[in-house]
Parts: C-alpha cells; structure tokens; sequence
C-alpha cells in the first residue's frame, strides 16, 4: 500500500482529494489529509476507508516531519510560503513532493540537494501555472519539430462567472482570492513586442488591453501580467520577438475597475484615519478635493470625466460606493475596504457557477509561410463546491501524484512540467477528464 | 576656549562654517570640520587660525568618540541615517548636537536618556525642516495669544532659480538633491480641509496642485507633501479643520512633469532590459504600446493626449527624452535614468544663482471675524558657494549653536524648534542676515 500525504484540505483541494480517494481501491493507496482546520480535513475525506483525517500544524517540526517520514508521498495544497519547510523536510526524508505553486528563489536552491538524494520537486503544476505551462509546451514543441520558428506566444487565463449565471454589470465575480484580485497588476507589467522591450506602469495596466473572443464563451479582454520574460528561458523560447501573459476578465471590466484605481482605492500601503467609523461613500469621498456644494456622485464623475449615464458610473454605483454602509474595520487600508466592499457584491452565491477560461495564441513561420493558432480552454464548475478553479487546480496535482507514484514519472530535482515525460500523459487524461484544448487555425 | 566639532563640510555645510570661523574670535571658539573627504574639509577651513580640517569615519566608533568626547558642542550635517550613531555618543559623552534633519524613531528614543544627562539634541533646524517650523510657530502663537482661533494652515517651501537667471521653459534646475526631486512624491499625499481627510495617489499628485502669487517673483504652483498630518501634534493645532503643506515650482512645472509620471519614467522598482545602451529615444519608446507606423514624438502625443504645439510637448522635447543620447548606465532604473537626462538641462552653471521661496498662509477668526494673513519668504543665492539653500540650511543651524554655547538656549532632550525659548533669538539673528519673512495681510 502506497501512503498519500495531502497537506491543505482548503477549497482548491477538494477535486484532488476526490481523485485520490476515488482511486485509491484499484491503486492500492491510502491516503492522509491534514489541515490545521480538522473540521475542514474531515470533511474533504467523508466516510472513505482508504482515506483519514488529521489535524496537522505545518510549523510543528517534530509532527511535520513524522507524517512525512511515514508516507510515500506528498502533495501540498498549503500557502506558497510553507512549501520550503516541507520541501526540505522531503529531500532530508528522500520522499517525493507535487505543489501547485510557483518555485520561490529559496525552494530552488534544493535542486541540487534533491537531485543528490534522488527526490522529486514537482512545482507549478496546478492552473496557471500549470495547465498553462503543459498545454503551451505542447504546441511549442509540436511547431518546433515540424520545422516552424516561434514568432509570437501570448497567453491569457482568468477565473470567471459561468455565463449562465453571470448577471451583474461587472460580468465578474470572485472565484479566488479576493485579496489578490483587488491588488492584481502592482507594480510594472513588462512584455516584449516584436523585438521592443515594453513597460506599462499600474495606472496604465487596465486601459492597455487586449480584446479577443473565446470559442462560444464571449468576448474577453487580458490585462498584462506583470511578468512575460521569464517565460521565453522556461519554455526554450529564449530569442522570441513576441511574449505576453496577460489575465482575462470579460469584455468592459478593465475601464470600469481601472477607476478604482486612479482614485487609489487599490492602495494597500497606509490606513485610513477612522475607517472603522466612515461609511463607503465618506471612503469614496476621501480622494476627491475638498468641495461642499457637489454631491459624492457628481465630485466622482467629475474627477473622472465620466458621465452619470455612462456603463462604468453605473458599475460603481452597484458595487455600492456611494452607499451609507459602515466599513467597521480599524486602520484599514484603502485596498482592505475596497475588498470589503466588492466581496459583498461579487461573492458567489450557493447557485453559482464559475468558469475558467484560458487562451495560447501562437505565431510562427513554416517554411516562409506566417502560421496562427489559438488554443483555447474552457471549464465550468458543476457546483460551488466543485468548482472549475478546483477541477483546473486539483486534477493535475492529482494525475501528477498518480504518475509519480506509478513510476511513469522519473524526473529528480526542482521541476515544473515543462517536459514531455510529465506534460503528455498528464494533458491525456486531463483531457479523459473534459479539460480539453480546442485548436482553431488563423487565417 | 570653546570646542565646535562639525561633522559633513557638503554643500549645506558652507554657510554654517564660514559663520562659525567668523565668529570664532569674539567668541573665543575653535573648529574642528571633519569630512570622510579630507580635501573638502579643508576648503571649507580655508586658512583660519581658529579651525582646522580633519579627516572623519562616522564608523569609526574610537574616532568618532574621541572627536565628540574633545569637543564641547558638535554640529552634524551629515546624511540623516547617519545622525543616530553620533546622537549615541553625545548623549553618552554629555554633548550637545545639533543637526538640520528630521527627528527619526530611533533618534526620538533617546529623549529620556538625553534629558537624564541634561543633553540638547536639537534637530530640524535648517531651512525645511527648520526656517518653517520657526517661522509659522511664532505667527501661531502670537495669533493664539491674541485670542485667534486658528482655522487654516498651508505651508509651501521650494528651492528654485534665481529670477534672472531663470530662463529655461520649465523655469527650474536642482539647486537640491536631484535623485529626490526624481522621486519626490511617490506614496500618497495625506491632507485635512474643513475637517474632511483627504489623500491624493502619487499618479495624481501633479494635477491637484494650488496657485498662489508670492511676493515679486512670480506666479507658483504647490503639490502636496506626503505627511502634512503629523504638524498638528508638532504645532499645537490639534484640532485644526484644514492642514496642508507642499512644495513650490513655478507655473506650469506641474503639469509636464506629470508627463513623466503616467509614463512611469520615474519608478525606481525596477531595471530597465539593457539599458546602457539605449539612447534616450529608445528609453522613451519603452513605455508606449508597439507602433511602428508612428514616430516616438506622435507616440507621446497621442498617448499623453497632448499636441506637438503645446508647451509641455516643447518642454518634453527641450529635456532631451527623443534625443539619441546614450544612457551609457548599467542595470539601471527607470528613475535613475529620468534622473541622468535631467542633469543634463537641470545642473545649475557657475554663473547661476539660486532662490528659496517660503510662503505660510493662515486663516483664523477673531472677535468673530475672519483674517488671513500670508507670510512669505525669498532668499537668493549670491554665487555657486554661497546659495540660498546653503546660507538658509546653515545659517540657522549655526546661530542655534551659538546661542546654546552662550547658554541662551537651555531646553534638553530631543527637540525641534517649536518653542519660543529657540524660535525667538533664531529667528531675531535670521533676519539680520537678511532671512525676513513679509506679512501680508489678505482682505
């Protein structure tokens, strides 16, 4: 009997638990949950034999390193930040270990250590990065051994509403972290075009998008992500004259959110004098001047030379920013009220359903000839529980964990799934499993 | 005999220290000026009896102790970061200091310790921080004393050129640190107005700007400063309904260099891919969407919404951002670049000569009337050496000295000039070197 660790039973752990315990019978495993939360861990395993629950506290060194060295492998579902003392702990304990998050500069100096010790690290194979990371490989290498040279690789991912429940003006609702959407895009976005090194400072980011349509879903548009370059040495692409990620919302969203952020509502660096005590719109007020004979509504159009007829006024107005509500949190910042105030809007309902849509645009020269791909993703979640960001997170942690287990998989060191040995088998039963690339030729 | 120790013999330093050796005689004083430049400490010397040069390490604990222990007084204008190691040893060796820089946290902390020892540690008592806090507190505390009930408070100070010799289109060079201009700024800007806080972000800090005519030298314009919040605890106006301070620039400054800003030529977060060697055209070009169809200069227009007619695009042009110099600097942020371009206009000639402009104006109501009064302050530099900024830095600084070896000055602990006991003989000896501040009253 193999022995599975899951540490993090949180909601984008639900799919991957499933799976395991799913397979559990035919594989011969038995598998361990454990979460600081025993409540949570509990209920991810149910009523399964092959499965138990343990309340698991990942700064406790003496039981962290006892559940490690009792199991075969491990899959970490916890913050970013507590892989590295998991990780460690897998190459002292010379056991396996499959996240879904980025590789930080600490975990990959482990590399030579876990290749020593023949151990497996394997990073970034959830979502985005993940299936973004296996699926562009896959036409990338795909073109380059048919003979083609990559001109251009753009890519974009967002976590959306299902468009059958997608009702409200913002065509938006939080599928993730609210925390990080309301801080998405701090900083500056860099990209390369066409040779040219570009630059987009965070008060430009939501007004240079770009607009495509996806398969039957809608039109979208991508706002850039903050890093495009790092990409062209992860995925051999080194001399590329075009890259850009970028993250999708659909189609109006940018212009209106884009207002949230030149009042500097999306600053999270002081707190705001008596915020527990300001209403929302007493916190819209505080970033226009000072002027006592116009109403809030009539300061924000001004300030923002918008009308009070035009679609983003009217998405500001229904997220509520002009109403009377009490924030009633204490030296809060701007961003933490913000978030406040959005989560009570774009929160899922228990209905709900969510999508996540992702889309590789591709151009390369074959034999003197400009080719255009798109490949596109599309998941819905069933439910709120199953939702597409667990589906589109958990399965390939899962079928990752499987492949490990079953040998297929016989990479050492830090890895993410940028190879054939890990991203073809996995991108084959991800697709037994309807999460599917469909391929459209560009003329 | 009376022992001075001046520690930094930097630009801010040559006022203080001629002051100094000219009045060493009838005082019976004698100066020691250290520098880590043992060649710039001996200029500033020149050939006096009543001084001499040394060479200073402010790290070198056994150096530094030494000097101050020999000394009776020691005189710091050395970078701020740097005051806290030598505050230490005053405190330890039962010195006074004196110094033009903001009280720090960490300074802050030997309070206690200082006045235990009977030790002045006076900070913030050159121009601004300093001439400012001297200046405003004595028109609030007479205002006070004749029963006004202060209702408005705005302070605008600048370092600017001389009218004369103030003849390039943005009407400004550094007469200050130019890496501080570059980023000046950056954060927020927190404020109250008729009680109501407000809070600009950095990417609109140079649109909300107040006019203001002062004296005969012309037409100004003031951005708000990062913390006007925290004078009304350091002036006794806590409960003040409005609060500003900022900074000076002549008309029209604002609004180009904002130019600047939304294209994030001034973000100091990041380095630009190769920048050695770009030209400044190439830098430029960074921040707009790829266009190859367009010129650089059509770019700008079009992306800043200005006309090629327009003075902002002609003082774009005059700095020199399309011209095909190289940057010729390593790794280098976009600021630090902004900052290399703007040398090259903005360094002051030998024949220049500077100004500092100084402007309080204050509301407030007495026997139910509302008065306001403007107090304004303009000190040109006379040559090179001897500029504004050095004599209204060092001049304070060095009469507080002086009048804390004749004992006039008996306050201990941590302070800044604020009281009466300090802002009065300062302030007197100021004004016979020429430093008047002219009250207006405003109908």
């Amino acid at each position: 009997m193999k022995k599975i660790l899951v540490l993090g039973a949180g909601r984008s752990a639900t799919t991957l638990i499933d799976y395991l315990i799913t397979n559990s019978e035919e594989n011969n495993w038995f598998v361990t949950v454990g979460d600081f939360s025993v409540e949570l861990a509990e209920e991810s395993v149910g009523n399964s034999e092959k499965a138990k629950a343990i309340f698991f506290n990942v700064t406790d060194d003496n039981q962290r390193r006892e559940e490690i060295r009792n199991s075969d492998i491990v899959v970490s579902m916890l913050p970013a930040r507590m892989h590295f003392l998991v990780a460690e702990d897998c190459v002292n304990l010379k056991k396996n270990l499959v996240t879904a998050s980025y590789v930080s500069d600490e975990l990959r100096q482990l590399n030579e250590k876990a290749k020593q010790s023949g151990v497996l690290l394997l990073n970034e194979i959830g979502l985005d990065p993940g299936i973004d990371h296996m699926s562009a490989m896959q036409l990338i290498d795909e073109i380059k051994e048919k003979g083609g040279e990559l001109t251009s690789f753009k890519s974009f991912c967002g976590g959306l509403v299902h468009p059958d429940y997608d009702h409200n003006p913002w065509n938006y609702k939080f599928t993730w972290n609210p925390r990080n959407v309301v801080l998405a895009g701090q900083g500056t976005a860099q990209y390369i075009k066409k040779g040219k090194y570009k630059y987009i400072p965070y008060t430009k980011l939501f007004e240079r998008t770009e607009c495509m349509n996806i398969l039957d879903v809608g039109e979208f548009e991508g706002y850039a992500n903050r890093d495009s370059l790092s990409y062209r040495d992860s995925y051999g692409l080194e001399n590329i004259p075009t890259i850009f990620r970028g993250t999708l919302r659909k189609k109006g969203f940018c212009k209106s959110w884009n207002m949230f952020v030149q009042l500097g509502m999306t600053d999270d660096t002081y707190s705001v004098e008596n915020s527990e005590n300001l209403t929302y719109r007493e916190f819209t007020n505080l970033f226009f001047p000072y002027n006592n004979k116009l109403t809030v509504e009539q300061k924000f159009c001004n300030y923002l030379n918008v009308s009070n007829n035009s679609d983003e006024f009217k998405k500001a107005e229904w997220m509520g920013i002009f109403s009377k509500n009490i924030i009633g949190i204490e030296k809060s910042t701007p961003a933490k009220i913000l978030q406040k105030i959005t989560e009570e809007k774009w929160t899922l309902s228990k209905e709900d359903r969510d999508m996540v849509v992702m889309q590789h645009q591709f151009e390369y020269l074959l034999d003197s000839e400009t080719k255009k791909i798109n490949s596109s993703l599309v998941v819905f979640g069933d439910n709120q529980r199953d939702t597409a960001m667990a589906k589109t997170v958990g399965l390939p942690v899962a079928i990752a964990t499987k492949l490990i287990l079953n040998g297929e998989i016989k990479s050492i060191g830090v890895q993410i799934p940028t190879t054939k040995d890990i991203y073809n088998p996995v991108l084959k039963e991800l697709s037994g499993n309807g999460i599917n690339f469909i391929e459209e030729e560009i003329s």
